[in-house]
């Protein structure tokens, strides 16, 4: 069995215990749970995983880095294409993201993707923020399990 | 880094988390909250674990498929020791528990160490309950990292 299974399935629990603990309202308070959660376990991630590394060249250089070796480390996969408009946009598009594989495909089920990138989102973010980049992360499904996430770097 | 860091973190942050939105007074609620999303990622990892596995022999086989395969799977290691009564106690010994080893050794923090064993007790509860075992499942910790779980099987 693959490795990062404990992994999926102990965040897939987080989720149904997050949002079995509040009532339907909270929807979105749900997701910033799951989105803080994530940050921290990317902030940590980051720290504890670069600590060998040699320093980035440039910004792209750690987009590089989560896309290879960080998201081979969480979800062992690297994610499958990058692209940037140069101008502080970056995105990161998996074609079979894992937290996703276990959803069947379907219009219906598209609502509870949500659910599932808040905390993947907030790992890029922590991850990024601990290498020094500020930024925004969003999550975009068309077609699952298949998504798109989206860094707008934020500068001061 | 080894694999089982990005669990490892999310388990952290997980208990952070419950501990955090609770008041002090529920402590007890957090323990079982843990032990119960424990108990579901137990019961789906062996689902998952054991669809291609041949037939156990008995009890004792079982035991042995959670110190060894088991144990692997999630934690990266084996449990170190296994001793058994033979009258439905068993007592699990890990010598290096990952979830305790980022905690100093010290006396004083002791009292922390039943907040990262909730999950940890009700993983191996749910496992053994995937299997056909209804237990009750401990632990106890004398010198940190080590920590011994106490499997009492429940006969109907």
């Amino acid at each position: 069995m693959a490795d990062e299974v404990p992994f999926e399935f102990l965040h897939m629990e987080l989720v149904a215990h997050i949002h079995n603990t509040s009532t339907k309202e909270e929807n979105d308070t749900c997701i910033a749970k799951l989105e803080s959660l994530g940050y921290r376990v990317g902030l940590s991630l980051i720290e504890r995983f670069t600590k060998d590394c040699s320093r980035f060249k440039d910004e792209l250089d750690m987009m590089k880095f989560i896309c290879k070796d960080f998201w081979n480390l969480v979800y062992k996969k690297q994610i499958d294409n990058l692209r940037t408009n140069h101008q502080g946009v970056y995105v990161l598009q998996d074609n079979k993201f894992r937290f996703l594989t276990q959803l069947s495909n379907g219009k219906q089920y598209m609502e509870a993707a949500p659910k599932y990138l808040a905390f993947p989102c907030g790992l890029i973010r922590g991850a990024l923020c601990s290498l020094g980049i500020n930024c925004i992360v969003t999550a975009e499904v068309s077609a699952m399990p298949a998504c798109k996430f989206q860094i707008q770097i934020q500068r001061l």
